[in-house]
Order: structure tokens, then sequence, then C-alpha cells
């Protein structure tokens, strides 16, 4: 099936040479014809790393493989497949790793725990690790400091446009980078919101430090986010820190000088997160839900995710319907404290529904003209407290069932 | 817009007369024109009552009224409306249900508390009450012990049959009778899982026993259907009987004795709540999904239910893609323990997949076969302990995606 590009697509801007970093694709012919599906990154020696993991209980081999190399904190390669999750592969799933780990550490020269692994596609079916294994060697040759887009382009599945952004800030006056790329675009929902995604900076940290900063990164954006509420056996998130920059020395308790570093990393969580959310599986909208008034944050966020999982509503808005009650209905099942006669609704920036009824002489207008775009705005007031939290979504489509409905045909 | 009559339709049987009920339905034109859309029933002197409502917290004014008025334990009439749900309509959704109950009390000479009321429909405009308690005289005058299947045609909203059953069972020798309709067929998840049921027996019971049964019967049936997680906030059971049926006193120890009602009335909510999934909006395919070897029942259930609820095996379902893969992630994302190297999937009686791997030599034949039926069995066994669990749902096709795009318009 041929995919028209998301009509919220936005352009990969370039991501310039990281020092050390060299990465490509290829063509491994694992399930796909005429585009490719393996991507290499080489890192340099010395690169720590930090990761996030879906909470599914049914993981992937690839998944078990980092959580298991994860704590040794080193990496030199990242090796990713596209076509193929190799979810539920049992015992042919594990070596299939192993085989993958061992060509790429032999190639490259490294520890196997330095060498991480990543795989989405189909769930169920034994990955043909050969064709990776026979592969390799010529990508590794292949690679370059410009591969950026290539290894975006690599990784993609149902995704419309490859997805990456960077940004660049400040440790104690020297400059530093963060670049990175991910992938989506249909069973993405929180725990982690998107299936892979690969993020690289030339800081110089510690892997404790990467992972918390990490963890609170992806709390704030990949968890906030959801397609169509199913999580993915295979969801990663890695983070590298080559250490080729040369900023001072960042201790752990030099909260100030490493801020602006954790508020860039934040933002480009996001920004990815929301490529994701912007390729989910038949958008024709991206959706932003703000909470406030809620008991705490964390019931904040909840009743967001619910409004932004209800499929009544997602229907509703790739109707451009302004459909207040189906969020009432949302705000009311998802189980939060919640007080009817206290709860406002707005859209686009005009309350529909105040203190548990219409706006008094409430004009639709502007309402409907909102709801006509590709940006929709939904706000929920509880009214009980100070808790707030965002969360974004996607419309529900024909797309969606499109591309579902025959999926692995 | 006119909705094809689902193709896993069941004809409404031939309700019998019940002693000392009368019921039948007018046009009102509170939102449809040229169908009926308001519903009286009226109940003997001395018939109990029974309700289980929604847990949404924001649930409509004719919910808040009917958990007022069930502690009495008696009930005279029930006056139902489609169209309008009556719901986050502040004081104006009270004025109406009070004028509405006002009106049905006044033509039937009984006490307001005595009065149940229900609407289901658009969720957030003000209910035209005028135009019910302009109808109800003449509606009341036309009455008829025969207006079961008139009934049960006037509670619909994107239902596209009228669903009912009936069943007769013995108390201690004396033949008693059940009988019920009830309407989705969107907004449909458990806790409670349809808009609307009414349900209605000549046995002669307190309303605390009814209560109980009631409550039970529901946990088995609605509450274990879905048809897309959106949990409504009308959901409304109600249980009445009259008491003209000549048995012997039923003591609230007499277990043995009540049995075959208890499993009478099981038997009857488990045919109305499949009802409702097989007019799942837009549904193709009838899906049951037991649970097998879990660690708890409700473990087992709640599996169950995250393998109904996900969109991703709806929507590979509705493609008729036996994609056990899909099975095995909302499996793991629910949080309920599962080991992934102990689980198995199956469908249509057949193993795809045992302890963790694809069953070797497995032969796709008869579960393609299968899938292209109307009637779609998945069995997953957790492998853990000894739980059991069974939910239902329907398939999510363009059919969904066309109702509810334009519910409003």
């Amino acid at each position: 099936m041929v995919l028209p590009t998301s009509p919220l697509a936005v352009a990969m801007p370039d991501l310039p040479p990281m020092a050390g970093i060299r990465l490509g694709s290829a063509e491994a012919g694992i399930r796909y014809q005429g585009r490719t599906d393996l991507v290499l990154v080489e890192l340099p020696a010395g690169t720590t790393v930090a990761g996030v993991f879906t909470r599914n209980r049914c993981p992937g081999a690839p998944v078990d493989w980092c959580r298991t190399a994860l704590p040794h904190g080193r990496a030199r390669a990242v090796v990713v497949n596209a076509g193929n999750a190799n979810v539920f592969t049992g015992h042919a799933g594990t070596r299939a790793v192993d085989a993958t780990v061992e060509a790429a550490s032999g190639l490259l020269g490294c520890k196997p725990h330095e060498v991480f692994v990543a795989s989405t596609g189909v769930i169920g079916e034994v990955l043909p690790h050969a064709r990776i294994v026979a592969a390799l060697p010529a990508l590794h040759a292949s690679l370059s400091a410009d591969g950026w887009e290539a290894a975006a382009r690599g990784i993609m599945t149902t995704d419309t446009f490859p997805k990456g952004t960077t940004r660049t800030v400040q440790i104690g006056g020297a400059t530093v980078r963060i670049s990175g790329f991910a992938k989506g675009s249909g069973m993405v929902a929180p725990d982690m919101a998107t299936m892979l995604c690969f993020v690289f900076t030339d800081a110089k940290l510690p892997p404790e430090m990467l992972q918390d900063m990490l963890a609170r990164g992806v709390r704030r954006s990949f968890n906030c986010t959801t397609v169509d509420s199913d999580t993915s056996t295979s969801d990663t998130v890695l983070l590298f820190a080559t250490g080729q920059a040369e900023h001072p020395k960042v201790g752990k308790d030099d909260t100030k000088l490493l801020r602006p570093f954790r508020d860039a990393l934040d933002a480009l969580l996001l920004d990815l997160a929301l490529q994701v959310v912007r390729d989910g599986e038949g958008a024709q909208k991206l959706v932003r839900i703000d909470v406030t008034g809620a008991v705490s944050g964390k019931s904040a966020r909840r009743v967001a995710l619910a409004v932004a999982n209800s499929p009544l509503v997602k229907t509703a808005i790739a109707g451009e319907d302004a459909n207040w009650g189906r969020i009432v209905m949302a705000v009311g099942k998802c189980g939060e404290p919640a007080d009817r006669d206290r709860l406002s609704v707005g859209v686009g920036g005009t309350w529909m529904a105040r203190d548990g009824g219409v706006v008094p002489g409430y004009d639709e207008g502007p309402v409907v003209a909102h709801m006509k775009g590709r940006e929709i705005g939904i706000t929920v007031d509880l009214g009980l407290g100070a808790g707030q939290g965002t969360a974004w979504t996607c419309d529900l489509t024909h797309g969606y069932i499109d591309i579902n409905g025959s999926y692995r045909s």
C-alpha cells in the first residue's frame, strides 16, 4: 500500500554531522522491496547511553537485549531494522538478536553490550536475521557523517515522512548539539508512545545523568501522546552522548549548569513525539488537549489522555464537529475526580460550556472555523484544583481503518 | 443518515403480554422526524425495581433522578426518549426531568419516585421537554399489552435493529416470565456497557433481591462487552418485577428456589448485551475473546477486555487478518500479569502460537476460513493460573467512522 503523505507533515531539517558519529541505511530485503530497511549508527569510543522502553508485558527480543546491555552504560553501535518487529518469536527471536549483535560488534571491534538493537514491523514472524548479517559489512563500509536523513527514512514502516530534529544549547559556555530521529505511526500510546526514537548529543555526561534526564523528558513528551491507545511491544527511546564536545565537566549537582541542556532535550523529545502524532495512521488533524483545574497534575494528564484516546472524540474531530458532549463523556469515564457541574469545555479558545452547561448565547461561529483547521485545541477545566496536564493525539479517520485492515497484506 | 441493517442482526422475537404491563411509543419530534422517539411503559401497582447505572462521573440528569428514586424500590412507569441524552445540560436538565416525571405521575396517579426516566442521544443540548409533556397524554391513551416491539424501536438511536428477548422459568412450580429490550450502539463500554436496557418480570421479588441479581447479571453480561471503549453518560439497566405471577413467596435465603430464575435472568441479560454488540456501530463481525490461565478471574476479564478494546486488533479482524501479533500486544499492554514465553493464542479453535512462539508447522488454512465468517472466536491462554474470563466486541470498520464523523449533522 502506498500511503499519501500526512497533511500534517513537517519537513525534516538537515541534521549536521556530529563528531565521531557515522550512519547510513541499506536495503536488506527483510520485508519490503525497493526501499531501505536496515540502519546502522556507529558511535565513537566513550559514548554513554540511556534508554526508556515499552511497559508492554510482552516486549520484543530487541527490547530484552537493550535492557540487559543498558546497565553497562556504554554504546558503540545501533542497529535498527524495519519490516519485522522480532516480537513473540521465542528462541528464534533471541538468536536473531545475538547474531545481529555479534555481526555488528565484530565489524566495529567493540563489546556485544555496546551494540544496541531495535526492530519495528510485523509481530509474530521470525526475523530473517541472515539478511541483516549479510547486509551489515557493506552498510558499515558506506557509513557517513551525513547519513541522518537516510537513517530516519530507513526505520520507517507506515510512516509517511521521515522525522528528525536538532537543537544547539550551551553548557558552561561551550556549544553542544542534540539531534534525533524517530518513527511511528500506529500502535502508539503512552508508556512509551512511539515505537522507536534515537537521540544523539556530543555532550559529555555520565549514563546515570542521561538516564534521569531522558526518563523525565519522555514522561513529558512521548508519554503524553497517543495515536490509538495501543502500546507497542517494541517502543524504544535511546539517548547517546558521545562526549566529543569540549565543555566543563558537569557534576550530578550542577543543576543550573545543565538546565539549558535539559530544557533543549525536553523540547527535542516533544518535537519528535509530535512529529509521530502528526504522522499517526490516517491523521488529518493534530489535536492538543489542555486540562486545568484537576486535583493533581497526574489526574489532569489522565483526563487529557482519556479525551485523547476516545474514539468518539477522535471521530467527531475528523468530522469537524466540536462535539463537546463527547468530551464530557471522555472526562467522566476515566475515573478521575470530576464534577459535572463545575466542568468547562472550550475549543480553539472559545468556551462552549461552562460550569456544567452550555454557555448562554454561545456563538458556534469561531468554533466551527477552528474545527476546519489542521491543528485543534481542546481545553477542559475541571474546576477542582490546580492540577494541569496536556496530551496530544490525532483524529480517527477512514485512513486508520484502511491502513490497519490490511497491514500484513 | 440511513444506516444499513447490521449483517449481525437477529430478529426480535414476539414478546408476549405480561399481566398489568401496557406500553407503546409516539412521535414527539424531539430530534428525529418521521419516527417514534418517546416510549412509555405503565406498570401495575406493587411493582418492585432494581437498577444499575453508568460509572461515568458526568452522568445525565435522568441517571441522577433514577438513583434518587431507586431506594424507594417501587415503580409504576418508565419514560424514555431517544435523540437527546439530557446530559451536561445543567439546571435545564433537571427541570426537564422534573417536568417529565410530573406529567407522567399525573397521568398515572402515582408518586413521582415511582416514575423512572431515561434519555439517549446527543449530549450537551437542552432537552425540549415540552414536546414530551405534550405527547404523553395521547401516548398514555394508546398504550397496549402488545407494544413491546414498538417500545424497543422507539428507544433506538444509531441502532439498526430493535433488540429484545424473553425467557420463561419456574419458581416453585409456577411459570414466570422475563422479557426485556435494549438499545446501543456506540459509546458502549463496560461500567455499564449499553446505553439503555429495560427488563420486566412478573415474578414477585423484593427490590433488594432484584438488585443483587441484577448487579450480578450485569457484571457477567453488559460489563463484559465493549464496542468502542467509550462509556456513556446515560447507561441504565432497570429491572422491574410486577409480582403478578402466582409463585410461592421467595425468601432471601431461598437460593435453590431462585437459582433457575437467576440463571434465566443472566442468560437474558447476556442475550441483550450481545444484541447490542451485534449492532455496534459499523460492526461486521461479532468477536468473542476467551482468556484462560490468568492469575484470577478478574485479571482474565481485564485481559479479555484489553484485546476487545484494541483498535489494532479490531481493525485486523475487520480486514479478516488473524494477526496474533496484535493480540499479543493487547495482552501485554493492559498491565495484568502475563509472561510472553507462556502465552498461547488461538483463533477459531486453532492454536497459532504456543508458549511464546509460532506453532511449528502452523497451517493458516482453517484460521483464514474462520476469519471470513461473521462470528470470530479468539482464545488466549496465559499459562499462569486458573483464572478465566470472556469479553465480547465487534470489529472496527469504515462504518464506525462514517457514523461518528457525522453523528450530529
